[in-house]
């Protein structure tokens, strides 16, 4: 997976989480010329970091806001929460948005019912029981009716 | 989330795992007739199933082929491995493709890197990672450039 240079990336991205998808955003977005961010309270985890990577780290709790701040999250275009904790994705993306003033807050949430909770303070929400159920239903669909998906 | 009627769906659909992937995979299928049999070592598991599902349930290791012939999976069009470990996911993915000659197998893999052992054995994977990190960029994308995506 790469992303496309000649497309316009945020400049300044905190990224919340070292996990599988933190770290892979993180060499993704280092690729194509973002200044990344990435925080985590293990330093373990940002083994999983690729040669990509060439951006800060930062070991600590980011739902403390001298966290964020060190990491200068008033100055980021955008803020992913990516933790496996949806309390801690969504209260730091809710600090990110309405303290640092960050225009693009996205967040990871396991629980759906959650979700609504979010777009409330105006928090965007990626499920990933939602998108693992549309991916599976798509591969059923295609093989038994050979037809493609609307 | 719902399935549109009229397109073509699989007639026996047997279901490793009930968590929230399984649960809501199970209640969709049911919900445009499949028949659905959905299997998990913990039968508290089930609780998780929606209004709309009308499948049978049986509580077992699908790792036990016993567990696996007791859900007919020789009868199966579809066997979709969805529990939370890579593992338990490989190995009932290819009893069932390679003992049982299910046509379609479909496993949730949450280690990227593990896919290609998958493909050898004809079995088709959903990478939670890739999603998610797809859904984001994709979500970064729009908002920064405004563009649509390739």
């Amino acid at each position: 997976m790469h992303l496309k240079k000649q497309r316009e990336w945020p400049q300044y991205v905190v990224i919340v989480g070292c996990g599988r998808l933190g770290s892979l955003l993180a060499g993704l977005l280092s690729e194509v010329g973002s200044s990344v961010v990435i925080i985590d309270v293990n330093e373990s985890a940002f083994e999983l970091l690729s040669a990509e990577f060439s951006g800060f780290r930062i070991v600590g709790d980011a739902v403390e806001i001298e966290v964020l701040r060190a990491a200068k999250t008033d100055k980021a275009d955008c803020l992913l929460a990516t933790t496996e904790e949806d309390n801690v994705n969504l209260m730091v993306a809710q600090v990110a948005r309405k303290l640092f003033n960050v225009p693009k807050v996205l967040a990871r949430v396991f629980d759906p019912r959650r979700e609504k909770v979010y777009r409330e303070f105006d928090i965007e929400t990626v499920s990933p029981t939602n998108l693992m159920a549309q991916a599976f239903v798509t591969s059923i669909e295609k093989k038994q009716g050979d037809k493609s998906c609307a």
